[in-house]
């Protein structure tokens, strides 16, 4: 892991890193207590490392709890370069969406996504490798994903049912729920917290609401509010969700 | 309205009082502010306005937010009379449910409760009538429903639709759902939290998403967790939800 730029502002430390091929955001609290928790963030599909509504996100995780927050670009995107498969599922999904051909558009989705998540676990894997053998975070670190609706849910969830040291998990809707992914919430048991917009103008509500009833998990609550996943406001969220459950 | 009794523990005072027939139970702040918001709470069907968990509930929106919190017995519940029809209905209930004729037990249910509902309604519009007018809470008081699971939601949404002084509606799952709720809910446009106990063992899952569905609110959040209505243990619902509507 190589550091390659450090911005502190308003008593967070913004820190970019390169993890091989892979770019990368640390936000951390300009003081942070040992062994603070370290949050995952993963952005929706199109978006990269440092979308503001993210970003904004992240600081606020820092400056309120205290902990560490980290975001990579996922696979073809941000900085990260596209295969030639990528633009082609790109493509396919915008002319798939301009000849209002909805279940070519979630077919296609579901290839893009499913391919992105299988190269993206691993990546969040080796990032968690890093940042815990690093000592201002160190291995003790407990660790959290944040979410993000979208494809941040989409790579969160089998990422959470690979990696026992997340501890607990922020999900949401805003994605087309493919059968793997019902699989990896069956596996899940960590408390989970799973946003759903209520009037995703894509994504069929029974197969979130089925992909929430999958997690096998003994606390986890839905907090559905109107709206799709790109225009919702989310009113009377649990912001202490993992701060309970990390600290 | 008739105070018969004033109980003073802990910076908060109950009051036992009847309007008519119907006995209820005030809580209020030791020193309540002027206009501070008087918050209506629904017990369960076959409970009681003193319903233990409620009455927790109910002096703890007291203690937090300064709220006065009311409570009434339900017709044929706590200290009033069942009528005939009222016995008749829980026999049959008791009987299809021993029989484990679920068919019979939710026709049953919807009949008892309906008709509950229809005498309840007018009932508490009269306790915010009387209430209101009783100089220490007053006419401008910001009124909220505080919900109540079960019979207490299937009283309550008829209730907000019929009365603009409610501003706002603390709802919840565990009944059965019927046409004439879903027709009132489409017409409450107040902010709603909606709380879904997540596998009732009596109540069709997707009834209770209908009827979420079907409030005209923009506000509007559902918070599901596992669990029946009876053994659900919430986590991270918003506590200031009314706080934030009626203060």
């Amino acid at each position: 892991m190589r550091f390659t730029a450090e911005t502190p502002s308003n008593g967070i430390v913004e820190r970019d890193f390169h993890l091989g091929e892979i770019p990368g955001v640390l936000w951390s609290p300009a003081k942070a207590a040992p062994g603070a928790p370290l949050v995952l963030m993963g952005h929706g599909g199109g978006l990269h490392k440092k979308t503001p509504a993210m970003a904004a996100r992240a600081r606020e995780t820092v400056a309120t709890w205290g902990f560490h927050v980290v975001a990579i670009d996922a696979p073809g995107h941000g900085e990260r370069p596209r295969t030639d498969e990528d633009d082609q599922a790109r493509d396919d999904m915008r002319r798939a969406m301009t000849a209002g051909d909805k279940e070519r558009f979630k077919d296609v989705s579901i290839r893009y996504i499913s391919g992105i998540t299988k190269r993206a676990v691993p990546e969040w894997q080796a990032t968690i490798d890093a940042l815990q053998g690093w000592p201002a975070i160190g291995a003790g670190a407990p660790v959290g994903y944040g979410g993000g609706v979208s494809m941040g849910t989409a790579i969160g969830i089998p990422l959470t049912a690979a990696d026992p040291r997340i501890r607990a998990a922020i999900f949401g809707g805003g994605f087309f729920v493919y059968d793997e992914l019902v699989e990896a919430a069956r596996r899940i048991t960590v408390p989970v917290q799973f946003l759903l917009p209520w009037d995703d103008e894509h994504v069929d509500r029974q197969s979130s609401l089925d992909l929430f009833d999958a997690f096998a998990s003994a606390e986890k609550t839905l907090h559905a509010s109107p709206g799709d996943h790109r225009r919702i406001r989310w009113a009377g969220v649990d912001d202490g969700f993992l701060a309970r459950h990390l600290s």
